[in-house]
């Protein structure tokens, strides 16, 4: 069964086509500045040469005909029929108190996305759009809906209820939502699968660092806590995002500029961060680059960047007060073993022992790592996420009616037979690239 | 030598008298309402009756007036003659980034601080206003300034500096300053005699939980990291503050309400905390009575309040890597149990171990506790506070030339033998009152 998954967002769209069946990823790939000018596709299928091709989007159905086209072509394409793909799943980002699990979308389900698409009038509205189009070009078969803030739904009140004036919760819905639960719930299945745990007995602490980047506390193998809050602006340092600061600071800068409300959210979301700190950069890449030259905005930036998420994990170790790992993964915690060192360095008193080398060597995204010393009592793993393959398997459940919502629900990739049959191919490459990644690659089924 | 303490907030002025060469305190009190309707004086010097009375005060002057008035009277006061008084210190809750150590009020300082003012509306202005009114009462003595924020002056730009545009720090002062400074300073040296090291060995966690509230990373001594920021609204529940909220929910609720920026402001100042959870009560007591009694929102605010804490705690826990002990001060901090155990218990695999017992009876604001086990590799004091035992030993040294920096300065209370005599006095009642409460008081002499 060949399984669509869309991941809408307010000016690109990201998909891919999976085999689930043979469990092969058939093709994958990216069209960007969607409703902007410049548009175009870079697409890839298996054993095929990449694409790319320009071509004007102005919404979000002209940019999924592009992407069938280019999943058709005879050359570069993964399939001969659109008729072969049998299901779609869409990535859904806020899906307030509503949604605890996935669906598959009907009429009512389009209705109570609406009614919450004021939660996240950043996102939410570019979901909808994609979904609705979507569906007008493959109308006959199911779509279905996963959502970024499911997985959080198990927190307990603690955690998500806010210090601000009740009813601000009943009549407004503010509360922590938490975000990235699609790539939390992968990972923390694989690092139980790595502890050689079930999911209930795994607690963890996972930081998904990319672009957008949040932290989860996760015990007994389900959310406890999350840095990001009623919208992704919250908790860590992220490329243009600020993370926490004082509330009172964007009321002080509107009496001093004059900013209005609105000027003031564009630079909290888009002005702040690393661009913020640096002035220049966002790529985490661009500011190791210059931290090596000495520019001493970028080696500030990465101390900041590092001291944040290393506050957070003391913070959720304090919260769990057992924690069998810490999970690095997303870009940058996949990629960044500067960050990763800067952050749990000297953190030997609360059990954890990175080792420097293990760190410096894991440097792929096709394998699982260890790179904490063997005696450390908490372990530190680097999992490549894999949010498409959730999202691929919960539409698979919900057409065979074995969905059930993620805590009575085992994950293919929970076997500890698993195995990511296309990361493995493209293992070999980076085991010649990065010197001792070979040693501490696990479950090298 | 006698010293008169002011702090002047925005509508009260609490003050002390000091006998320098006796080391005790000679009265102190506080107006209330001052610029408001039903302002009243509350006094009580050594030996004599308590005292109240209400005047109106629609300024500080008439408050300070007042005060004058309490200190002289031949049946309530404590001196005969306001030449008696030989200096003033006076609370300046900012001193942004100018003042990293108390200083003579000269008309350039005055200059200074009215050039920060921007910093602290909430705080400076009525701070500058009650130092021009005590300089007018009292012309021919020296005013000194003891500021907040002076303690945080060591922290490390990776603390200070938020993840926003950078010329927001270098153009408009936006970073962070923290507060509660002279409690810190206090509370912190007293802590490493109770650990029988120089301050400079000592790395703490001091929790300053009061009405506001805050908590400090020491490190060998100084200011690493603190809760408070640009303002004091940002970190732990406080009594009718937010502390930490998603930056992106104010501006949310505008849109959703309608509110203005100043009303929002207002409500994350006035409306939060403590009283927006639990919709009526601001007190810690009032909440805990009703907690008592099974009221779900006093329990849920309980809970949130004690859990920012833990977190703050964990966060400073991997911020400093070594923690030798973990200080409560202030009201909430000094009184009460239920907070502190929620907040530290289950954190054995930190090294922090809770005796509940111990914890249980520690209710005194009158003698320094221990409230961990024996065999807890971090420590958990309860240090009553002194915050006008600062204001006046800096006030002191200011005159007599001996003053330099708190990393620079040895206080009369960093001497193992120091005792608060006028607290000593009133410990027998509550040895009476609290079961247990001799077995943990430490430095008994």
């Amino acid at each position: 069964m060949v399984i669509m998954t869309l991941n809408c967002g307010s000016s690109s769209v990201k998909y891919q086509i999976y085999d689930w069946d043979n469990k092969t990823r058939l093709a994958s790939g990216v069209v960007e500045r969607v409703t902007q000018k410049g548009s175009a596709i870079e697409h890839e299928a298996k054993g095929k040469p990449e694409y790319k091709k320009e071509h004007d989007c102005p919404d979000h159905k002209e940019a999924i005909k592009l992407i069938m086209e280019a999943i058709l072509d005879p050359e570069y394409g993964a399939i001969k029929d659109p008729s072969e793909i049998k299901a779609v799943g869409h990535r859904v980002v806020h899906g307030g108190e509503k949604f605890a699990s996935s669906v598959i979308i009907t009429d009512e389900v389009i209705k109570g996305f609406k009614e919450i698409a004021h939660l996240a009038p950043l996102h939410n509205p570019a979901n909808i759009q994609g979904i609705e189009a979507a569906k007008d070009i493959l109308p006959d078969v199911p779509h279905c809906a996963i959502m970024d803030t499911a997985w959080h739904q198990t927190m307990p009140a603690s955690s998500y209820i806010y210090a601000l004036p009740y009813e601000w919760y009943t009549k407004y819905g503010v509360r922590r939502y938490g975000f990235h639960g699609t790539s939390f719930l992968y990972t923390s299945r694989r690092a139980a699968v790595l502890l050689g745990k079930k999911p209930s007995e795994a607690n963890l602490i996972i930081a998904h660092i990319g672009n957008g980047a949040s932290i989860n506390a996760v015990k007994n193998g389900c959310s406890y806590d999350t840095s990001m809050g009623l919208t992704p602006l919250e908790g860590l340092v992220m490329g243009t995002r600020s993370g926490d600061i004082d509330p009172a600071i964007p009321f002080y800068m509107m009496n001093q500029t004059g900013m209005s409300p609105a000027e003031m959210e564009t630079a909290l979301n888009k002005k702040s961060g690393v661009l913020g700190i640096t002035s220049k950069w966002v790529d985490r890449r661009d500011v190791e680059i210059a931290a090596e030259k000495g520019d001493q905005q970028a080696i500030l930036c990465q101390k900041i960047e590092a001291y944040r998420i290393r506050k957070y994990v003391g913070a959720y170790m304090a919260a769990l007060g057992r924690v069998d790992a810490i999970v690095f993964t997303a870009g940058v915690g996949e990629k960044g073993p500067i960050t990763r060192q800067m952050a749990l360095e000297g953190l030997e008193n609360l059990g954890i022992k990175l080792d420097p080398e293990r760190n410096k060597a894991s440097m792929t995204r096709n394998a699982e790592t260890i790179i904490s010393t063997d005696d450390s009592p908490v372990k530190v793993f680097v999992i490549p996420t894999d949010e498409e393959m959730v999202m691929t398997e919960d539409t698979y459940a919900l057409l065979n009616n074995t969905y059930d919502v993620h805590t009575n629900f085992t994950y293919s990739f929970e076997s500890p037979d698993y195995v990511n049959k296309d990361r493995l191919e493209k293992l070999p490459k980076d085991l010649k690239k990065w010197q001792g990644l070979d040693k501490i690659i696990l479950n090298k089924k």
